[in-house]
């Protein structure tokens, strides 16, 4: 019988994650009429990578890049979204988010908990080709979206391009031609005044 | 150089694919604060195969079943959410979908466009395993949210148990064991007065 303790568990992981969908990031959706969740984040990086996985540095299984795609950010649920150039939210982010992955992973049947952290534990570690390819398309995503939007979110939150090229090194690490292709479009936001220059 | 015409096509599609992030579906996300989103909604189908594809009839390629589910819904960017048991809806919903799906996917480069394109196709015509149990786990997400959620998707929209266990065929072709679940759930969902019964 389906109804156990084990189906039980795998339900409660599933509506626990349905919560992802109410963590908001500073990207805006495209018509800028709301700020971008974490759930559907995750599931345009998945659509991108199997879009752009020929641009990936090293051979990469792209199933695998998929499933750390979206797994990335369920530790959000707890620890919340933090904004990538907040240095302050920066300084915990690592110990909230290990609290956050022991209680949502610590929701599933025991072996199958160890595969989903495993994941996540592999995104975060960024030692694998596939995590390195995963992170570049993690950073890349919110630049198209703040570009396809005249970077308001950059505006609002005082975003430099040289502030950008200087913490997007995990594209660099993932794709050379990505990273290339990121210093033109950065280049090009800043002469149509979608951000300023910096410093 | 990667900014050529065809890297240019990959990123049209993947700002345009933005879009499923604003069509709604009539299911709440938890907390009922807002109808939750196809992108979303998609998101959470490709983690709830990952997390229940033991309960599959046939052996299945899981990789394979969360890409399915991934580009599932794309056409309703064009074509809207087509509510489940609104049958004038359904008249035309096919030839609404079939032109969202030339246009959408016709913005790849060609052998992309077409990769994807047999996979919103194989989603479709549930000829495959892995499109069966796809289609099965896209039936019952809404009925668990709405279960969690006391009800109020159905209440709203005047859905009996008996209509909903009439059209929830597609989860028995997919997985005996979860349509056994869904036979339980809805009668629960009747005791505890989250729906009613129909005849």
């Amino acid at each position: 019988m389906i109804n156990n303790g084990r189906f039980q568990s795998q339900l409660q992981f599933l509506l626990e994650i349905d919560k992802l969908k109410q963590v908001l990031r500073r990207t805006y959706v495209t018509g800028g009429e709301r700020h971008e969740n974490s759930a559907e984040h995750s599931w345009h990086l998945a659509l991108m990578a199997a879009t752009l996985v020929e641009y990936a540095d090293e051979p990469v299984d792209l199933n695998h890049v998929i499933r750390l795609l979206l797994l990335h950010d369920i530790v959000e649920i707890d620890a919340g979204d933090t904004f990538f150039f907040d240095d302050t939210g920066y300084e915990d982010k690592a110990a909230r988010e290990q609290r956050a992955a022991d209680r949502i992973f610590g929701l599933l049947p025991p072996e199958q908990g160890a595969e989903f952290r495993a994941l996540w534990d592999e995104f975060e570690a960024r030692q694998t080709a596939e995590a390195r390819f995963a992170n570049a398309l993690d950073r890349l995503i919110p630049l198209l979206l703040n570009y396809a939007g005249e970077g308001r979110a950059w505006q609002e939150n005082g975003v430099s391009a040289s502030l950008v090229l200087r913490r997007m090194g995990y594209i660099e690490e993932g794709s050379a031609a990505l990273w290339q292709f990121v210093q033109k479009l950065m280049a090009d936001a800043v002469e149509k005044g979608y951000l300023v220059a910096g410093s």
